[in-house]
């Protein structure tokens, strides 16, 4: 793959370098029309600067931004836990900011973070981001950045994702193995990727066992609380008389849906088998403790970090820039709410 | 009050205040006698710097420091929480730690800080912190401090708690209420302060009511883990058979003990009631739902941000310097683990 330069976007643009690197970084000088010429190829050619620009644009700072959407939430305290640890090991701070799901408030906290020239940024975006323009200024303005579980297409850059597809494969999967026909799927919406991609992963699985997919079937939450998990599966309990198996997008979904369940003399798994998704530390409380997926969030912290390190040093030494797509793997956990898987007798 | 200055400790000792001056800021040109002489006097006459010092030393970074023992913790994440959005309404980010409880680490995490210029440092201790040189020097650099929740007397500075003696008697307080005698209280180190405060809550509630104290019903566990709950509780059910009540100092804790009532075959609340402490997500989630006392966790991050501002802007007024401690007051809730309060019958 040839590497866009200055001199290429200037050429084909016929105007000069100077003018080029000036539009990119937002001189005043230049005009609006021009500027966004410049922006339109730069992302069209996928240009990415070289890191004599970025040197002699500002010091290192040795500090990293990070914005998530939530922090009193299990997956992503650990996902911080991870990033914090391993950017401290590599001799770096970590700036935390949540976006609270808000799409304004990430906006404004990009803006903060380059204020502050923090050496690289990553970010997990809010369920409200639809549009990127305030990520392509990240790009544009030469900051190194790794995008985290809540990704987008949109933007070239490094990212790491769990397999959600794959993960929610394998909890389908687990709930037809043990005899599941009739398995209800509650999910939320569908923006960022994940829902999408577990709802791909439910449909895959029945496809391929061929069990025919039902849509009467998927329930669709647009929050993630307990009292969502329980209204779905009234509603599925009210809409189907022969579920016998749910898979829920959230280990709390699921727990809401065990209760509905228990309100309706459902018993757990012997009527209803119930897996969940995330492996909370309350899902081995419950009673029944329930069966769930365990995503590496620790892990993706940590990756993120070395993603965004490397760049870092990628661009000091002038090497050229490579995105990755990291998707970690995840592991079934089998508990007390699905049925036993049937293993075959040694002989 | 009477403000102590340089020249005060100057003539105390003796010596120029240059010295003083050049002594408090560890200057290598002076003896580490002389050091340790300005260091104990002004500690000893609460001696705090001019803010004119302050602004001379460095510039402001508009960034404040936070070390905090673990993140994937339900009352502490929602401690960041409180900070972070409260910081960043007042122009401030926050670079986060984490101390794993490692002592190394904390003191680590303050020359960390210390050299990253941050306007002012919050801090929760680690459960392995039992001196404080590190503090002192945070103090003696001139960099404002708040600490929380896991406090010393040791250190002069703001701080904020939770008010955890009157937590605990209201927790107790309510046991005794709806008729428990023999009531088992599971704890943790008394190291920090706060397992102290609520066993003298513990205590207190007791003698008000005149049931005598009997320390074999206080079972120390090492660590705050669920397991740790469920052998506290088992060893409390073989050493006693006449107990009515647990108060547990954490709800993992608590909910570990309700598991061992279980698996004894002990009804909840007919036969034990149990209560815990902090309102974790989990708790309204178990079966029986676990009474519990709620913590202010998010309102204490917003004071603590609040405080350290405060203290910020009063140096670089040159006003003079307070020191606040913040008790924070905790709510009893009643849920399904203990039995119903008797109210009075309307007459």
């Amino acid at each position: 793959m040839k590497v866009t330069k200055l001199k290429d976007i200037a050429q084909l643009l016929g105007i000069s370098v100077t003018t080029v690197s000036k539009a990119l970084k937002d001189y005043p000088d230049i005009s609006e029309e021009t500027k966004q010429n410049v922006r339109v190829l730069a992302e069209k050619l996928n240009y990415k600067p070289s890191s004599l620009a970025v040197n002699f644009r500002n010091k290192e700072t040795k500090i990293l931004g990070l914005i998530i959407p939530e922090i009193v939430h299990y997956f992503f305290s650990n996902v911080i836990d991870g990033i914090i640890n391993e950017a401290e090991k590599m001799g770096y701070l970590v700036i935390t900011l949540q976006s609270n799901e808000s799409f304004e408030l990430e906006q404004k906290q990009i803006e903060l973070l380059l204020d502050q020239r923090v050496d690289g940024i990553i970010i997990s975006l809010s369920n409200q981001t639809k549009t990127f323009d305030h990520l392509k200024k990240v790009i544009r303005q030469e900051t190194p950045m790794v995008i985290i579980d809540r990704i987008t297409d949109e933007i070239n850059c490094s990212k790491v994702i769990i397999d959600d597809e794959k993960a929610a494969y394998q909890a389908v999967e687990h709930l037809i193995k043990i005899g599941c026909k009739r398995i209800v799927h509650i999910n939320g919406p569908l923006i960022p990727k994940n829902s999408m991609d577990r709802l791909i992963g439910y449909k895959k699985a029945l496809a391929d066992y061929n069990i025919p997919y039902d849509d009467s079937l998927v329930y669709s939450c647009e929050q993630f609380h307990y009292q969502d998990g329980i209204d779905a599966a009234n509603q599925a309990l009210k809409d189907h008389n022969d579920i016998d198996g749910i898979f829920a997008i959230t280990d709390l979904l699921a727990t809401g849906a065990m209760t509905a369940l228990k309100n309706h003399g459902k018993r757990i798994p012997e009527d209803v088998s119930v897996i969940g998704f995330s492996n909370w530390r309350l899902s081995e409380l419950i009673t029944p403790s329930l069966s769930t997926v365990e995503q590496p969030n620790f892990e993706m912290g940590k990756q993120a970090v070395s993603l965004l390190l490397n760049e870092i040093k990628a661009r000091k030494e002038e090497k050229m820039i490579e995105n990755f797509l990291v998707k970690l793997p995840t592991k079934l956990i089998e508990r007390a709410s699905t049925k036993p898987t049937v293993k075959a007798n040694p002989s």
